[in-house]
């Protein structure tokens, strides 16, 4: 297109923008106008993407970051030829693919969910990792971003990853339109005080008047041709841009235009051009599809193992069996054990230092591209990316997370160093999986199992050692669990996970000696629940007690009680949590001061199976 | 202290270190040998800190963001007079003050706990902004960092905050030992990239080699002199200096050095230097305490309003009444409402920008110098932040989080935006209050009593207009509830919060028609719960059908079972929760689409009231 042809494709980027949002009466018109020269140049010169093959493996990847100028992206779907001006004006609608953020799961041209801004550079720095070290097709990621969320630290995270791997495949296009939701950024449109932190960060830059399409244009090439580094594009431009009204005017965030009739004619009226979008360069994916069985660690029986041990070594086997296994970690490999599969599978490990926002953005990013990654960390600090894995479901995306050092057992290091949210944090999670091994032989199954389950899959494991109680061809199924003391005579159901089912099992034994016979249930699957064992055990057994290494809120004992509340009768439940703050002592001493070994199992116990003789 | 001296100090500090971590049997030694010269020079000539005032106005804030080097802490307390040399070596152990990670919890002298790194520089601007901007009384900041922890997001959050804010008051020391815990960092020794980081940001930036005392020294007196900016002194360091065993090698974080006798005779043998630290200027609070009582907005029974607008409204109002009252947003303040607040108190009003983690943290340093913050943006967002909001439970800081479009009943802008996993978030924070209004005044009620509270409080808001169904006089308790409907033929309570109430209480009336009693309860404190109310609905209607705008683990549906589970028996209950991923949709088409509208509360208890008459 010429000068002529792409300040029209810009206008009509602006009209349907319009359209859309006055057909919705919500939605972000101003936001995309400020954007639409940008993105007119950008899928008439640059963008390689072939829309009637969206896995094509050498099309370029486009993320929105700046997610709610969804009207922009799906005015230039309508431009590419994607999506009908019918379909345009359904926008924001029930049922609509147009959503008011777009998301993977309606859109098969959206790379991410966005809307939590922020996440698409992390993300689209995944991706980029997996073009230029994994997939090698020669494709080219391209992040629309907003100036207001480079004030997320994500975006550092981001640029601080994207710097030190060197990405030239990738660019950052911001769309500099000075002003926020609220109002102004800090920097206005000072384009060199974005340049300078992007610089800092190992960036080239280019500084641009955004509505000017040959130095976009210009702009773009210039990225092109910049090897070693990766691209910030730093667009100079005017939110509302076309329409005085709201042309560079605060308060109008998020709102349709006050006139969309007027608006429309003052951008010179409703256009229908077509833009041919670039083709991708022919490519195919040399990595082969997921294939073998994994040959697993074993250990015999009453060896004594740490789970994150097993985490490590499975991660490992399971690479060696699967191409499309990838793993990464936030700097701190030699405890979550993640460093055993960086030994084996240096190629497919992804350091990413201490940035768990970046940690799971790229894992997203990752999943993406078709890999299965697992991202580890101490699990504590996985709520540090919180925002990720929530936006992670909202992308459909399947990432599997690995959380170490679980609850009060890891002992001295004290509370800032452990997970006793993140059971609550990764139930909450739409459509996640939960499990929480106890021992080496279970956790090594469940790793290679959570691979192929969709959505959000966590796996909590423990820093210390523990005695193994399951051979190594026992199988877990994903909503399983195991009985592992039962009887006709058991008088209350302990139910436990991970280093909890060690304590119950002894006080099981202790409270055997005085003639109490209990259950003990190994609730190794969290989300989803064994609900018929469960309910089960309280038809049996009258009583139910859980005990976590976690706060009461949210973890097993929440879990256990989805077995039963659909309106059936419930069981008499009591929960053993941590439920004070720890300090620093050892891991026994921790254990009992929550009120969660042996000791305390046994004592809850006794006092229920009194109870229940005089109610 | 000459030069001399200063290098005595620094080892005695090493010494310390070593064997309180010995003692300990575990421990981070390595991490504060490298910092140890830091440390003499800071303590010895520049700190002002009177140790046994540590309420001091006029004392400066120390914060040790790489919390594990808590040996080296320890042991400038110990060489300042502050513990002696019996206490220094309970470190670690059970009920010791002295934790793996420092508390101010249990130690005075701590602003903030640490640990989970990357959070001492945020909050460590939040004290800076108070300082400067309302205490006024001279003092100055010093955060020591790690370098591993400069990959943190978090920290340009905070490079920029107070780069943008010009905090002269703050310095923030750099322990550049090139070693995080798995091995080298990115930048190993790369001063200058650190320094470019920071001078992007805006800061002034000192380069200097943290072995020699009188560099040291002098890199401190400059980041004095610096005015107009904050200063960054980049230290290059050795980790585990002193000991030729482990000085600058690799496999040795997190452990006592390997022979600790053999290690203190190298760094020359137990010392008891004592230092004076110098004395803080003379001070007083500028600020009055808290006072007065709100004179909060009022609305009419029958008037719509959204309790978002009562926020807002009330948190003016009671910032009026309350100078220790101070907000601060996430860039979101036209739709949180804080703007309300900034109108009517812009020097006590902090713009965040879209920085959650920042937000949250400014918070938690506010709150240490005695100031109770609000700080709010989207309940959704708040999950950027949840790390921080876990820290600041260890600190037992007292934040005020609001977080505002709550759940599907925002409506077109989709999943991205919706607070649907935030109760379950700030429910599993330990020691933390809950609140989910309804109606405006029952929001400003509550908005005005959380400030007295202990610990993490939330506010849960909404985003669309509801009836007002309280009068402006009526009191709203923490931990209690309001039946709404009841009567003698009761045969079901439905418990609802926020929106849900006016679906329950629509439903009801509904039912009423059919002949259908049933309790509607708001639960407006869901966490605690009012124990009372929910025991005796249950005892008296049977069963519960809760009904929340959230997903449905950790909810309000599972804070109403807290009220059942000791032991007693637990009735019938079925909760209405979002069960799957929303998109775009008008707020009663989300409504009905998640099936807690009225028309679905009412099928379901239904439902519920014929299982109950034929079980």
């Amino acid at each position: 297109m010429d000068t002529a042809e792409l300040v029209e494709l810009g206008q009509q980027l602006r009209v349907d923008s319009v359209r859309a949002s006055a057909a919705a009466g919500s939605g972000h018109p101003t936001s995309s106008m400020s954007a639409a020269d940008l993105m007119a140049v950008l899928i008439a010169h640059h963008l390689r993407y072939d829309f009637d093959r969206p896995a094509h493996p050498g099309n370029d990847r486009f993320v929105l970051s700046k997610g709610h100028a969804s009207p922009l992206l799906y005015s230039a779907y309508k431009a590419a030829g994607a999506v009908d001006d019918e379909e345009l004006l359904t926008f924001r609608g029930l049922g609509s693919r147009l959503e008011g953020h777009p998301t993977p799961q309606r859109l098969p041209w959206v790379e991410t969910a966005t809307g939590s801004l922020g996440q698409g550079l992390p993300v689209g720095v995944g991706i980029a990792l997996a073009g230029k070290r994994l997939e090698r097709t020669g494709y080219r990621v391209w992040v629309l971003c907003g100036d207001s969320e480079l004030a997320e630290g994500s975006v550092w995270e981001a640029a601080e990853h994207a710097g030190h791997e060197h990405l030239d495949n990738l660019t950052v296009i911001v769309d500099v339109n000075r002003l926020g939701q609220r109002g102004p950024t800090r920097h206005g449109h000072d384009l060199d005080a974005y340049a300078r932190r992007f610089q800092a960060f190992g960036w080239h830059t280019v500084e641009v008047d955004g509505h000017d399409v040959d130095a976009v244009d210009r702009a773009y090439g210039e990225a092109l041709s910049t090897s070693g580094q990766p691209t910030a594009i730093l667009a100079r431009t005017l939110k509302g841009k076309g329409v005085a009204d709201v042309e560079d005017r605060e308060g109008l965030h998020g709102k349709p235009l006050p006139d969309a009739d007027q608006a429309i004619e003052e951008l010179g009226g409703v256009r229908d051009l077509r833009v041919r979008v670039p083709e991708p360069p022919d490519a195919r994916l040399l990595h082969s599809v997921p294939s073998g069985r994994p040959d697993l660690p074993r250990w015999e029986k009453g060896e004594e193992a740490a789970t994150r041990d097993a985490f490590g070594k499975a991660l490992a086997a399971l690479g060696t069996a699967r191409e499309d296994v990838v793993a990464l970690d936030g700097e701190v490999g030699d405890s979550t054990r993640a460093e055993a599969f960086a030994k084996e599978h240096p190629d497919r490990y992804f350091e990413c230092y201490i940035a768990e926002q970046q940690l799971v953005a790229a894992a997203v990013g990752l999943a993406a591209r078709g890999r299965t990654p697992y991202a580890s960390t101490f699990a504590a600090f996985l709520s540090r990316a919180h925002d990720f894995i929530r936006m992670a479901a909202v992308s459909g995306a399947g990432v599997n997370l690995v959380g170490s050092h679980a609850g009060v057992a890891i002992g001295q290091d004290g509370p800032s160093q452990m997970g006793l949210e993140d059971l609550a944090m990764l139930r909450a999670v739409h459509g996640s999986t939960v499990l929480y091994p106890c021992d080496a032989n279970q956790t090594a199954r469940l790793v290679a199992t959570m691979a192929d389950l969709d959505g959000v899959r966590y796996l909590r494991t423990s820093r210390g050692a523990a005695p193994v109680l399951y051979g190594p061809d026992e199988e877990f199924p994903v909503g399983g669990s195991k009985v592992l003391r039962s009887s006709d005579r058991d008088r209350l159901t302990v139910v436990a996970a991970g280093v909890t089912v060690h304590e119950a099992l002894k006080a099981a034994e202790a409270l055997d000696g005085e003639g109490i016979a209990v259950r003990v249930v190994d609730l190794y699957s969290v989300k989803p629940v064994d609900r018929a064992t469960l309910r089960r055990a309280a038809e049996e057994t009258g009583c139910l007690l859980t005990v976590e290494d976690h706060h009461a809120e949210g973890g097993l004992g929440d879990a256990v009680l989805d077995a039963f509340l659909d309106g059936r009768p419930v069981p008499r439940l009591v929960r053993l949590a941590v439920r004070t703050m720890p300090g620093s002592a050892s891991p026994a001493e921790q254990l009992h001061a929550a009120g969660i070994d042996a000791e305390s199992i046994a004592a809850s116990a006794r006092l229920l199976v009194e109870q229940a003789i005089t109610p």
